[in-house]
């Protein structure tokens, strides 16, 4: 589950490429392979919560996005895209740093359903820290 | 819990005209009163997943902003803060329309943990369809 | 989806019956329509955790059931059944009393994925309170 | 993390004979350490669900009270217990076999919150496959 796949991370480049959200946010996608996906978002000061650190909605929003990628890379073809059914997160520890980094890895996957979970680290230059960890319900459904 | 009142919205808007993520993305603090708060985010090109609906990291950034804010009404001081602790969000139905809307009612009030769920609709104009809930776990904290 | 329905109502009970850890733990079937379950659970000491309180198994277990019974009522014929694909549920209040009653109703019902809420609330003959909220996401399958 | 500690593995033990459901599950703590616990719950028909897997309830009772389990290893004194704010389950595949194991690890340890992971295997003798997956959301109080 942990080669890297150049095929499928060119696929998955192409797909976040086109998902005005992600683009918006600033989200790289860093690495993939087959039924797990790396990301990668620089911070600004407009991903912020008052207190200073990234606000739950940025985190969130890499988390899902990951695990949505992670989840891609097990369709077959491009008629089939991946929506969202539901996740949970736990905001672990105040996330600060240079950026934030989070991996995704499919725990189960399924023609009807797929689970995957999506830990978020916060990654100041010298050390990375979990901050965040969430699982994520997604479905594969024909494009629209 | 329904009865609208002016200080406690005066001091929620305040609050969130310092969160940069939330003012990034445009989330307007419509009402609030003890226990509760309404918020509204208008639609733009920006917020979609490549599909053409609302991304989930925007609805989950709502539904927790909301949240936040309604346990925020319950505070009684400056000297403390909401931080969230995790967050479960399940997307209903396609998010597409002019605005969301969110509206978020404490559930528990507590010095230790507060519950809150969230729902939010997508509101096109004409009718408003509940897209997403999430139960929002939070904790008031000493401000930094 | 309020209406009581007897019809529904005998399905529901039948099917719980043939539950065993539904028999075991002593769940009733009170009541059900169209999109909704009612349930009540008689509390005895072996409910308990060890400081005095019904155990998160049990409430989790009654929601789980609860939500189970009311995606069921959605159900066109007998060759289907629910599964439950996922769920969380917010402990709010220590949970002790004569027994727990527990209201579901579906806020998404489909093909693929029906989600629906479940109240779990404490009984002490005088008065019921909300001790536990459950978001619980479900699928038809087809009956093995 | 995974050095199984006698003293804690003692105490584990003398608190879960306390808790009555728990025993009445027949729920065994196996191994346990700092910030994690390992238990293991013998299978018999009355754990089933109608469909002849075990109920979403069994296993989130077993999740539940490993991941306290896991969370008490960290507390100091007796003068604590740990109630259990909230969880997520993911039911990922059907639980068949002779026994259920589950295994618990603390993700964030603290003085107001603890978050633990908690995984369930079913354990036919000759595989153990991951069934279940929940995060557990935790709180250190005062013993009543």
């Amino acid at each position: 589950m942990n080669n890297s796949d150049n095929t499928v991370l060119q696929r998955v480049r192409a797909l976040s490429a086109t998902a005005p959200f992600v683009q918006h946010l600033g989200i790289e996608v860093v690495d993939a392979g087959r039924g797990w996906c790396e990301t990668r978002l620089p911070l600004a000061q407009h991903h912020l919560q008052q207190t200073g650190v990234v606000h739950a909605g940025v985190q969130a929003t890499l988390a899902d996005n990951t695990a949505g990628a992670a989840a891609a890379t097990l369709l077959d073809g491009e008629e089939q895209t991946i929506v969202s059914v539901e996740f949970k997160i736990n905001l672990l520890r105040p996330a600060t740093g240079e950026a934030l980094r989070c991996r995704s890895e499919v725990l189960k996957g399924g023609r009807r359903i797929i689970v995957a979970q999506a830990d978020v680290l916060a990654d100041d230059g010298a050390e990375k820290r979990l901050v965040a960890k969430a699982i994520v319900t997604l479905m594969p459904v024909v494009s629209p």
